[in-house]
């Protein structure tokens, strides 16, 4: 080998705890934020990624963009309301977004395992095209890698993707201020278990879609109205439970929710209680949290409900100013309790 | 599922002939460029992707930038010489400087493959880390994905990297013009043959290490100095034979080579020979080929040698007026013949 053991500094992450990396480790949880805390960032040290937002700010050439990249490793490849390939380009766009970037371009790369027949393929890209025509955005750089049958599962697609940042906000946790409002950009949980039900071959009434869309048009209409955003995260893996406990350790104060006000649909709520999950720790693939000062929650409001895809936003929940920085929710009858982080079993390869 | 096959458009790609994804139409040979060209850039067909650059051109926010993305995927992952973290540095950071861009950014997606020993995965994104401090780089963004075990190999690594591009040129096959001379910036052949000899367990004298390495810095000395590039690519999979079709294809003109001025190692021959291998069609990850006028060849040579990674750089052949756009290559004694592109069977996952 070309390097000599000794020239590697020692890896900050517990290897004794985990000596194997286990499926948990993509699962949006907490050893999925362990290895990245512990190993990913003291690995590649620098302050773009220290900020650990959905995308980076980076000012190359004399313009300010916000730069993302995500693999989407989703089984089965195709599910209700989307694919492998849609979602390979809402994904990107929305951690593009919650930069409050316009997203412009992405790249493709495609790892596809031997066998795999064409006209899947071509199924795939279709999809893709589609969805980056609707999110206005060009792929306009691209790789091919063919493994060996049984050495990958079909199509893993890598997105990276640029966007344009035309505001001079400070949208992260650390501009989030006691007395904010939370909000969420519609009813939670539908990607998952679009993804589930088929996967353990559950069967409701109506199908029911996975939430999977383009968020750019609702961020960027707030963006253009001067609205004062202190903080945006798409809801992905882990759930809103993943992403309110990242923003109330960034922020470094409690985030109280109602849980009533949550918004789940009925069916979604069913099928969870079916299979065991929290709806509060299932992926969305179009949904986000935003984070703004009181005033502006009407605006936003308004805003968001023009558009079909946070038609159904709502306020669930309120920053507050003492106490521990994590997250603590309040039932229907008034119970309070801390919402925890889940290790990140629950729900695998679903993004 | 969300789409009905009615909303897709035909495939061009010939799938009657190719029903299923081959491991050669990931080897950059014939199979993949057919593969690129009737199925990928049909389906996502923009200026940028039609340029077939190794980067593609994109000014965003006023900024003139390069994009490129390349996902690695070799075995084994480490070899003498580098790994598959390096690899996914210096791969990305070479496509970059083809555009003639000094790059700046690179994001990480990984793929694990559960059960991966922690320990290699800290060995890997250390190799990573030196290999972008090394080209001048910051990995910015980046993510995490775990696959069953099974459904990958180790770890796959996608890069894609953003350049700032401050020349006027255009550096692409359709500048090059009859009468420019071609270069290549050293020997060539070495990052194949050092993946093969492991697989195969061949064992030489002395170990061939991988040719792996970053060649911006021997580009930037020519745009520094405004060298009149016509066209750059690098020599990975399908080796010089890919590229100097793709070249002479993109120009219109055929181009003349001089099989006893490329420079190849004897070391390297020999084990060709063993392997049954064409050292015209083996993968480097650290060499190049230049297209110029002929008054500038002397300043190439002279740049060029004043870097460790092109210092064996040598003129290998001329771009010729008239006949079909393809590669002719003479032999020592003098016979002429046609370079033909591979099908990309001979050298599977060797980036």
């Amino acid at each position: 080998m070309s390097t000599p053991a000794s020239f590697q500094s020692a890896c900050p992450f517990p290897i004794e705890n985990y000596p194997q990396i286990l499926l948990a480790h993509g699962g949006g949880g907490r050893l999925m934020h362990q290895l990245i805390q512990r190993m990913i960032l003291p690995a590649f040290k620098n302050p773009w990624l220290d900020a650990q937002h959905d995308a980076s700010v980076i000012e190359p050439g004399g313009s300010r963009l916000a730069f993302t990249t995500d693999s989407y490793v989703v089984r089965p490849m195709f599910f209700p309301g989307g694919d492998v390939g849609s979602l390979a380009v809402h994904g990107t766009v929305n951690d593009l977004a919650m930069a409050g970037a316009k997203p412009l371009y992405l790249s493709a790369g495609l790892i596809i395992e031997e066998g795999l027949p064409m006209e899947t393929l071509w199924k795939i890209l279709s999809s893709m095209q589609r969805a980056a025509q609707a999110a206005g955005v060009q792929i306009v750089t691209g790789d091919t890698k063919v493994v060996d049958r049984g050495k990958g599962d079909g199509v893993y697609i890598n997105t990276a993707g640029i966007g344009v940042v035309e505001h001079s906000l400070s949208i992260t946790p650390t501009s989030v201020r006691p007395g904010d409002v939370v909000l969420v950009s519609g009813d939670l949980g539908r990607h998952g278990i679009a993804i589930m039900a088929v996967r353990e071959g559950l069967e409701f009434d109506t199908v029911i879609e996975s939430d999977s869309a383009p968020l750019a048009a609702p961020v960027l209409a707030l963006v253009e109205k001067g609205v004062e955003i202190h903080c945006l995260r798409d809801i992905t893996r882990g759930g809103l439970t993943s992403v309110l406990n990242e923003i109330a350790e960034g922020a470094g104060h409690p985030i109280h929710i109602e849980e009533t006000q949550v918004p789940i649909r009925e069916d979604v709520r069913a099928a969870c209680e079916i299979l065991g999950l929290d709806p509060l720790q299932v992926a969305c693939e179009g949904r986000m949290v935003a984070v703004v000062p009181e005033r502006e929650v009407e605006r936003v409001l308004d805003l968001w409900r023009g558009f079909g895809v946070s038609a159904g936003a709502a306020v669930i929940g309120r920053v507050a100013e003492k106490g521990t920085a994590r997250v603590l929710i309040r039932s229907a009858i008034g119970a309070q309790r801390i919402l925890e982080m889940g290790s990140g079993e629950q729900l695998p390869r679903i993004c």
